[in-house]
This record gives C-alpha cells, structure tokens and sequence, in this order.
C-alpha cells in the first residue's frame, strides 16, 4: 500500500518509522510545510519522496493510504480532500475540531467506502488490550467508575486546552474499555495564563447504568503521573502508565452492600484479597496500529481505532468545552454522528 | 482542667486516651448510651466516672471542658448546651450539619468567651505543618492549585455522603495553608447503592486570586489513596500521606510563563530541578491537638483549629451538598458567619 | 498457666502486654533490676508483683513457665535455673552465646520434659507463614537462594556485633522454610568504631543441594532496609517487610536451563509471566508467638519456633563469629546439638 | 578521526550510532565475521565499508581510531595489534581476561603515546557524575561502605561467571567515586548449571582505610535489581538506577559515635534529617563517552574511563576468580600494572 504523510512535526517521525517498517506498506511521499523538515526525513529515508504541498499527496493517484499528522485545525480539510478521491485516511487525535466536522468525515467515508480512523494509539497498548480483556471477561464486575490523573509540565498550547491535549487518551480508553455511552458531560477548569485556555481541567463523564468517569488534566504539575483507578463490583484495576512491567494491576478486594429491612443502615462487608499484577505485551503500540489501518484499508474487517471512538472523542470534547464555557453545567451528549444515533 | 467526653465509639477512645495523657487535664466523666461501651473504658481506665447521659456532663459544675464525638447530627445540641454552661468545647469535625447551627455556636461561643474548636486533627500533623511553613515562607511561588486525591473502602454511611466523611480533612487543610477564602464551590458525584447518598464525589473550589482546588473521594476503592499535589508559580508538592517517612516532597521544577508580543503564543521554558524532602515531625498528631485545646481553653491564645476554620468546613460542605444536588452548579460561598463577613 | 517474666527492657513490655492478653495465661510476678522499670509496669497492671531478683520467680513454685527478656549473656544461667525447676521457658533470641549452652539447655528440656522455646518473632508474621504455605506447596519449583538485605540505623551494641543482632531473622526464617540444613557457613564484616565489633557484616550460607543463602547486616545505614529475594527453579519471592500491604510478592518469572550436546553453550528460555501478591495476615505475631507457646507447654505439640532452630540459631551464628575473626573462612556446620546429629 | 568497528553483535548497535553521531569522527569500516550482521548496517549506513576479516581495519592506515566490541577473550590480541599499528583503541568492558594481558597493552599504549580506553559506560551517566561531585565535595563526610545489588534474569554465559558479567560496572564506579585504591578482594558464589560458572556471586572489596565495598551479582533473578547504598560519616546516597527521575537521593541521616571513659559503652545519637534529590543529567551516557574518547584521542587529556581503572577492573576480577575458587579466601590485590605500583 503506498501511503502519503501530511506532516512531519512532533508525531511525524514516529509515524513515518513505523509505517516504513511494516510489511505491506510503502511511505513514497512525505509533505511538510518546513522544508527543514523534509531535509532532516531525506537524511533517514534517501528514496522518500518530499513536497512541501499536500496536494501532492492528495491528488497522486498512485498512492491508496493518507496519513494525516498536522495540527488539529487542518484535519478537516486534509482529510475531506483526500476522502474524496478515495484514499485510505489515518488522523492523528483528535480528529476534527468538532462533531459536525466528524459527522461529515464519517459519512463521506461511508459513501466513498474507505478506512477512516483515528490514531488512539493508547488503545494498541499491551495494557490497555490487557484491561480490555480483563474487562470483557466480567474480571471487575459490573464497572463502577473510572478515575483518571494525567498531569505533567506540558507546552502551553495557544488554540486548544488542557483537556483537548490530554483527554482524548482517556476518553478513547473508556470507550474502548466499556460497552455503554456516556450520556452527559461536565467540566471545569482554571486559566494561569490569562489568554482563556485552560490549563488545568477537570472533567466528568457520566452513563445510563450509573458509571461515573472523571479525569484530572493539567499542563502545571512538574510531577508526570498517568494513574487510572477502575472500579467494579467485584475487583479494581490500578492502571499506572508510568510503571515499568507493574502497569496493570487487579485488586481483589471488593465490598458487599446488603440493605437490612428498615433501610436506614447499609452494611459493608469489608473483603480484602490478592493482588494480580499480569503480565502485558510490550510490543511498541504504534506498530500495531499501524498494522491495524493497513488491514482494515485492505478490507479485512473493521480497526480496533474505529470511527465510533473517533467521533465520539470529538463529540465529548466539544460538549466539555461547552461547560467549561458554562460554569461547568452538565450537557447532555448528542447520540452518534450528530445527533442520529 | 477537669473534661467530660460524650462519646465513645470509633473515635472516642483516642481522645480520652490523648487527653488522660496530658498534664493539664484530667477526663473525669465518660458519656455513651450504650453501657458496654461504658464497661470497655472502665476497665481501662478504673477511676472513670460513666454515664449513659451527656447531661450528667454537660450539669457537672466541677467540668470545665466537654469533648463531643457523637454522630454529627447530634453535635449541635450538645454543644449549644455545654457552651451556654459556660464550658470549653472540642467537638469531633464537622463541626453541625449546617452554616446556620455552626453560626449560633460561634457567635454562642463568644459571648460566653469560652473556646469552641473542631478537632481537624491533620492541622496537628507534622506533614501539614511542614507545608504550612514551607507555603508561609514563599517555598512555592503564588499557589496555582490544590488537587487532592482521598480514597479508600469506606463503610458507606446512611447519613451523610462521602465528601462529609472525607473532605473535611481537604477542606481544613486548605483553609489552614492558604490565606486566601475561596469565593465558589462545585460538586459532582454518584451513588451506587440506591440511597441518594454519594459514594464517589468530587469538589472544586474557586479562588478570587484564580487558585483551584480540587478533591476526588470515594468509598468504593478498594486501594486506598492519600495523595495531594500542590502547585505554585516556582515549586510544587506532592504529599503523600501514606509514605513512611517520605510524605512531604517539594520538586523545585517549574515552569516560567513569557508571552510575545502578538500575544497568540505562550512560550514555556521548562525547567527541572531539584527534589527536597524535608524531615517531617513524628508526634502524634492528636496529641498535639489536645494540648493546643488545653492551651486555648486557659486563655492562652486562638488554637492553630480556629472557629474560621471550623465554621467554613461546614459552609463549603453544605454549598457542595446543595451543588451536588443542583447538577454541579457553581454555588458562591457566603461569606464568614452566614453571610455577615 | 501462671508465668514469671524476667527483663522489663526494650522488649519486656511488649512480651507482657501480649502474655496477659491470652486466656489460658497470667502474668502474676516481673523481675528487673531497675526499680523504675517495675513503677512503671506496675502502674500498667497494678495486680503485677514485682522484684529485682530473678530467684523470686525462678523459686516460685506456683509459677509454671519463664520468659526471658533479659541481655543474651545471661540467657543460659537464667533459663538453665528455670529448666531445672521444671519450668517451661521462653527466651528472647538468640537463645544463648554458644552451642555447647544451648545444647545443655536443649538436652536438659528433653529430660525434664518441659518447653523450651526462643520467640523468633518473625515466624508467626502472616507474611512468613503465607511464604512457608508457597514453598511448601512446591510453589517456586525448587529453592535455589535466599538473599536478604537487613539495614538500618543501629544501636551499637558494644557486646556483640550486627549479625548478632540482626541476622538471627533471617537464618531462623530459612530453618523455617526450607527443608533443609546448611552445611557450611562464612561471614565478612568490617567495624567503623575500632572496638573490633562489626557493624555491617555480611553472612553466606552454604546448603548440600546447592541453595546459597546470603544476608547483609548494617547498623550504618540511615534508611531502613528489609527485603528478601527468595528463588526457586519456578517462580520467585520478593518480600518487603516494610510494605503496607503487599509485603510478599510472587513473580511468575523464571528461565529454564537446557543444556545443548556439546556442553559448550547453555541456553536459556526468557519467560516471563504474572505477578501474584497474595493477601497476607494481619494479626500481630507476639501475639500469635504467645499463644503458640502456652500451647505447646499445655502439651499440646511442639511449638513452631521449635528448639531445633533456636539451636541452629546460635550455632550458625557461632560459626559465622568463627569465619569473620578468620578472614571468611568457610566453616563447616556443626551436625544438631553439638555434633551429634 | 577515521575510526574502525570490530564486532557488531549486542553492543556494537550503539557504538556505531553513537560514533557515527558525533562531530569529529566517521565510521568508515566495520567488521564482523557474520555475513547477516553486515548487512543489517550497511541498510542504516549506506556509505560503511564492510569486512569479515578485523586485519582489514587493522591494516588500514587511514583509520586512527579502533572500537573492539567482540567477546572478551578476543580483546587482548585484536588491541594489541591496533595498538602496535598505532591507533587508538576503545575497547568494551571488560579489557581483558588477565592483568598480564592488561598490563601488555597499557604498556604498549603509553610506549605508542596513543589513547587506550575501556568503554565503562555508567562512568559518563549523570548519575554517577552526580555521586562524584557530591563525594568529592565531601558531602557525604568520609565514605564508609558502597553496597550494591546487580541482580536480573540473565543470559547464562559459557565462558565467563556472573561477576566478569554484572561487576565490572561496580568496580569501574567505585574506582572513580572513592580516592582510594582497595587493597584485598574476597568473592564467594555458586552455580546453577554444572558448569562450573557461577550464576550468583558475592565480591567484597576491602580498603585500607577501613572501607568495605559489597556487590550481590546474580543472573537468576527474574527482578531487575539496580541498587547501590554508599555511606559516609555524614551522609549516605541511595542510586537506584532502575527510577526515572529520582535516581539519586542523598540522606541527611547519620549517626555520630561518641566514646564514653570506659571505653565498654558506644552511645549513639540518633540524628534523621531532610532528603535531597538533585536533578541528573538525562543525556546518552554512550554518547558522551564516545566524545571523550575522540577528546582523549586528539591529545586533548586523559579520559574519564582512564587506563587505571580499565586495569584495575580487570585486576580486581582476576583476584576474585581466584578467591571464588579458593573457598572465598581473602587475596591481596596487586599494585598497579602486575605488581609495579
């Protein structure tokens, strides 16, 4: 599959290596708007084809699979282009600026018949797919919450907020991880800088069934942690990201409620019991969702990254936008792809 | 100084055993409805006077001090009553179930110019009290946020929810190192047991200056967390309280903001550097409390667990509890003593 | 079964708190020199008699079992007194300063059918008891070394150096643990005071079947250190007895040799798997150690720390004086009681 | 500088990339005698010239610089005849299998005025840096001990023990840390194999100023153990290799020794104070290394990994080789350069 790249910035290079790696894929032309850049991917990969114009990846017929690594507000465009003429397109997160942006992707996609996904690349983690796992097999019970700290000291960015940065890692994990929608979302947060742009964040996600998911984002804490507690009925998982070979670890130790007949006390049986710490793949995640979008661009089924989590990330962060604006009101999330579900 | 304690469930017993301890002090009368409870404390304690009356205490002339560690709903009646004897009162935080119970109380409390003081006793911590000093003497810049993570397996009460039982402690704590009164409150939460009392809740305060703080408590985690992160404009903390005898870090990394001239770019320059864990004091926290009741009750000057405190404990709870019932809406805190700054 | 307890030191009054919390036990008379040890033990347990001569208890013809709390050179003169009364004895480890004293003690016991047991604490502690439940249900495979590293801040003792006092945890853990006997012992050390008293030392264990087992002592070092790898062909522990709750760890980790037909290379399977850290009781040992005692000297079946490893206790650590006063010299282990096996 | 690789098996990877990356130098020619190895480079270096045979670098008079990653029995005759050609030579830990053979070439080299240097990497780690700068400015008070435990799942070697493995790193650090050279070598260990070749090893190093060194070598381990403990009169250094960020922490926790009048009592004063963690260089240490090299091969100075400690390394493991097999006897070491201090 000869593949285009459309930006080779922070991201970039990663992409460029991995798709260069894979078996069934070609990288023949890479575009960046700094000729600096393709300089530096020449040096690398001598028969890499360079442009600073990526148009022409867009309109060369020979190449099947785009892969789009610029900032966020070029994505729609990119994307829409290269859907159009019928290529395979692969966004870095998030996809769009917002739903309606998304909404059009997906369908157009639909119609032309192509893969479009999101490069989540948290969900080809061996950790992420051990929890799934763990998950799906009824290892927590029923999931209860879904608590998250993603915080470190990070490059203040000046057109997107804390949450646009960070969240979307959380955000596609639970909707990977749980098998129901969240419904509503609330967030809140605080600006250090004075230019409107949340630094610190938090954000609440709420579902049907009664899960509450709540992130912790910020780009002020020197301290870096990647910490997620999910709780279920039965065990908890402590995800650490930043924890060598412990990263997943599965708390038998749960609580019983059981209501006595006047209804005024709730009694807890406390339970305490081992911890499972498994073992988790340490393939580079980057690798195997490279090999997921050239399988699903040769009709082999739908990704892992599909287009439902794409969307939805997008859906969430405008409706978290939306209450941060707000004082932090609940809003109620539109079903799937604007509003038909 | 002669103290009756009225209770003696989960709690009571440190407080008689802490203040037998002290050399001012003698605990002569011991008060709980349930006589086996009463039988328990003889028997350590042979020269004890027991009661399952509080107003065997509360009458007592020869008392001058009375230690409430009731259930909180509870604590209004009996404080008002002691205090209008004339008696010094600590009572177990939070201080009543309302701002306008813990206004009369205070208000009570002056005129009759005798101490009223809420035990928060991780004001008494060695830990705090190193962030106090650290805070006092500029160690973290101007403070950006509080972000508090306080969970564990809790015996789910039927009275109050998971912030009354949990964030007094977060609440005390803030009051205590920033001299700054928040001006806003929100919260969010959920429960899973059916009984509208929440089990997982988060809290965020507002600051005029732009300081946020955050608190995420649960019931239902199996591990248990205590884990606050302080941020300033030069250095940060990260306290653990669960450490050994490492809790208190301060990571001297931050971050320095320089806006250009065109305004649209933030630029940061990183900066890492040192870690300095300072040797925190070991003694019993709650020993330290009695003394400085003691201290207080003998005229010696407002204890560190001033009424401030205690009464805005109970008023940033009571605007959570309404927040959290109104769909997270942002409730302005009022001012000191209902309202009458 | 009433009981003398001589030596009211630094472990005393902990020996006496858990012996009068039994059922089946009174502790009715202490011995020390120090009159102000006995104020303070009588102000805790007023019906206590006390005396400063260890003959009151020893000649005491209603009192049925010793325990012996006082400094190690008087261990033998004491417990041997008691023996011959047909006392039952407990005694603070190491049992004695030689093997021929312990092999008197020992063989005197078996005469005069009493129980005569050393409080190696450590082995009724949950997280020993749950290791000797994994090793004996073939959990690691076969055992192949036990490496411990047992530091800290130390008194200096000016009678006998680190390994007295340290090591006899971790040799009387190994006699519990595993079926088998070391044969030869060998210690290095070095003294920082100039009294030729070693404060850090470091102890290697020989054992028939190839398991080595090695243990550093310090008294110099400001942070405590407790861990213990144990291997087997299998899995591996890591214990950590300064944890919270995860004091043992299992790691599912292991290699597997094959040897090739040549013999030149040997081959090795990386595998590695999960980690199980089992739940791990919390009831206090002394506690446990206590009870234990009273039943064994009720006749009810030998103790746990029975007298073949408090035996072994002193002989290997004998032996090690022997190799470190011999610049490491391997020194074989005498057979049990003095030679003869 | 022109420089020359033998050998591109585990080690040689990095060294290529790392020379290759530095300013002064080029990679001209490698050799290798595995076609497949070959290959591998030239598809990242299209411009390296390849050979089976190291004679055709060795007789290239363009090449200055020689960089010998080959197993170690291979050193000694490939360095000599670099050297002997007059190029400088980079040599990877171990030099050699023998002090003769060692002291051949630091003779040859001084004889040729060219630069002969071991590739010690941990040397030119921020962390070790760091622990120099720290004990060099006395921060520690007098060094007393270094403690290190170099434990981890390990490729079983057919020709080497665990300490020609694991410890050279140990002794190249302590040689560089401490300003004293160690004046006996005791080593004790056992195998798991039956091949003679020990999987678990102990070496302890002994100082005439009373400084002992104690390294716990094991391949058996299926935990990665990178710990070091190194105390002073005043201080002590945790290095824990295996953090991210907090690799070395200094404890302002000692102990002072007063001695009283009679000599039989050692009081101790406990003192525990703050911790400090400093900020550690990130960059690549091989990177560093290799621009000291190419420094101390333009004349420009002695390395960091200087010829002393290259020997001494060497001297120090040959001693425990013979300790190891003789039961772990005590072995003076040698002066420097095989006897001629």
């Amino acid at each position: 599959m000869n593949t285009g790249v459309i930006g080779y910035g922070y991201w970039g290079p990663n992409l460029v290596r991995n798709f260069m790696a894979q078996n069934d894929c070609l990288v023949t032309t890479l575009a960046d708007s700094r000729p600096e850049r393709l300089t530096m991917a020449q040096r690398l990969y001598p028969s890499l084809k360079t442009t600073t114009e990526p148009d022409d990846i867009i309109t060369d017929d020979s190449i099947e699979a785009v892969v789009i690594a610029t900032p966020v507000n070029t994505h729609y465009p990119l994307a829409r282009a290269a859907i159009e003429r019928g290529k395979n397109v692969l966004i870095e997160k998030p996809m769009t600026m917002s739903h309606t942006q998304a909404t059009e992707l997906v369908e157009l996609a639909q119609r032309k018949g192509i893969t479009l996904m999101v490069d989540h690349t948290f969900l080809y983690t061996g950790a992420v797919k051990k929890m799934k796992e763990i998950i799906s097999s009824d290892g927590l019970g029923d999931v209860l919450y879904y608590d998250s700290t993603r915080i470190n000291l990070g490059l203040f960015q000046h057109d997107v907020n804390v949450l646009w940065d960070l969240a979307p890692h959380d955000i596609a994990i639970l909707l990977y991880l749980i098998d129901e929608r969240p419904n509503s979302v609330q967030a809140v947060g605080v600006t250090h800088t004075g230019n409107d742009i949340e630094n610190i964040a938090y954000l609440t996600l709420y579902y049907p069934s009664g899960i509450i998911a709540h992130c912790s984002c910020s780009w002020s804490s020197p301290v870096k942690v990647r910490t997620t507690y999910i709780g279920g009925t039965k065990k908890m998982i402590v995800y650490n990201d930043l924890e060598g070979t412990e990263k997943v670890k599965v708390y038998d130790t749960g609580f019983e409620v059981k209501s006595d007949e006047d209804k005024r006390k709730i009694l807890i049986d406390y339970r305490t019991g081992d911890i499972y710490t498994p073992k988790v793949d340490n393939r580079e995640a980057l690798s195997a969702m490279a090999e997921d979008f050239i399988r699903a661009a040769a009709g082999k089924g739908e990704p892992v990254s599909n287009w439902k989590i794409g969307y939805d990330v997008v859906n969430i962060l405008e409706s978290a936008q939306i209450s941060i604006k707000s004082n932090g009101s609940k809003i109620t999330l539109l079903n799937g792809l604007g509003g038909r579900s």
